[in-house]
């Protein structure tokens, strides 16, 4: 049997955006075992409905805890902004993180040290649900919070092989142009795709940080092992598993466009089967 | 019990761009009752694997046949060119009409009457599957065949509303400026969302007929009902109802784009019950 050590994280999001995320945890933690679901055969979730997403989420969360891990990292913005007490509740012993409330904290402390203004931009279902304002209002004073929904963003990211950069920058003009007035200090990427449009973001928002909350999640889920003292004693560099519900050759055609390793397999699971 | 004239027309879609198709058969036979149902929950079909797709399609037989449908009409391009001979295999008695046959022939006749040459537009899954040649080679002599995926081109019609026409004309261009210089005489639109783009088409295509594959579908579907004599009787005007599998209110949002009817009611069914 494994020690609890040993035992891998699990990462899930609703597709590929969460393969950034998955690549910063890499990056923090070298020594952990990775094993990742993309849920690619019902992606995209943050335009469909809160129940829908919490079904859905649950049944990803059944296959990682099938492949026996210590801790799961939500690397999708949807996800945790509208099923992460679901999840909870349902493995209560489990570390769960999730982007959110990583990511608003660095926001906030940027925008606190700055001109109070936060943006948060996602998914309708992550900025629909309105949690991030729930949970920085309960934890700041003084945070002017914004807030823009952008669905065409993860078919813009998904499809990035095929359109230009001039596409790009008009859809997210379109989106933002008007938030790009108030200056935010801080521009929260609510989706773990949006990191990918960074180039576009930036030239929108020149005098803001942009907050990826990929990074600032697998950042949090290190810093939580460590404080539970959870961590890998192996000095061998991990290994990582990736797993898909659809289209596993499309995956591996893809993947280059979010992680600079080259995954080399992926596994084809049923996901109706975790439920 | 009902006689089989009074009994409703089943139409399917993975979303709403099958609306556009129901709109033009709701046209053609007035007199018909119509079930409607689109599987939002699993939306969009056209970038998922085959395999996926025809277990999708399945289940999405399965409700309509619940509702005893006497005809089926397949509003979806995607299941059209991939699932369409599993699902008469599983409903040999039940007519089931497609959008590819309809539309290839319009597009072929129009061809030969002019330059020869037909383009087809579609999802990744409808123009990787080969299908539309492979019906065209067996059927039509003379016909050069050019095809394009377009895989933004559904998000962008569902995100109509945040999207100008400046992006989809960028992105329309970006995928077909090439073929333009090709004058093609028919332009097949292979998935029934793409007749919402009929704007930024023409303007690319200004000497094409842009061949519908829902209007040629729902005219084909009429057809067949007219020579098996499954028509209705009733000289009232027949009954539509809508179905999904999640975001209902969602529905009735967007429903606007796709048809100028107002649609009052829709009924949310948990798909993963028909199976």
């Amino acid at each position: 049997m494994k020690s609890l050590s040993d035992r891998a994280v699990g990462v899930f999001d609703s597709g590929l955006g969460g393969l950034t995320a998955a690549s910063k945890l890499r990056e923090f933690l070298p020594h952990e075992n990775i094993v990742y679901f993309g849920d690619t055969a019902r992606l995209p979730y943050g335009t469909r409905s809160r129940q829908t997403i919490v079904k859905y989420a649950k049944s990803d969360l059944a296959f990682l805890k099938s492949k026996d891990v210590k801790a799961v990292l939500v690397a999708c913005g949807t996800v945790s902004s509208n099923a992460i007490n679901e999840l909870r509740e349902t493995e209560p012993d489990l570390p769960i993180v999730g982007v959110l409330e990583a990511s608003a904290d660095t926001a906030c402390e940027i925008a606190q040290a700055g001109n109070g203004k936060v943006l948060l931009i996602g998914t309708s279902a992550t900025v629909g649900s309105g949690k991030y304002e729930e949970y920085i209002n309960s934890k700041y004073k003084g945070i002017t919070i914004l807030s823009r929904a952008c669905p065409l963003f993860v078919s813009l990211v998904e499809n990035k092989l095929r359109c230009g950069y001039s596409v790009k920058r008009m859809v997210a003009a379109e989106y933002l142009l008007d938030l790009s007035q108030e200056k935010p200090a801080a521009v929260i990427l609510g989706c773990t795709h949006y990191i990918l449009l960074a180039d576009v973001l930036h030239e929108l928002f020149p005098d803001s940080v942009l907050v990826d909350s990929g990074e600032e999640s697998a950042k949090r889920l290190a810093a939580t092992l460590s404080k539970k003292d959870m961590l890998n004693k192996s000095e061998d560099i991990g290994k990582s598993e990736f797993y898909v519900s659809d289209a596993s050759d499309e995956f591996l055609n893809k993947a280059s466009v979010f992680v600079s390793d080259k995954i080399k397999s992926v596994g084809l699971i049923d996901i109706d089967q975790y439920s």
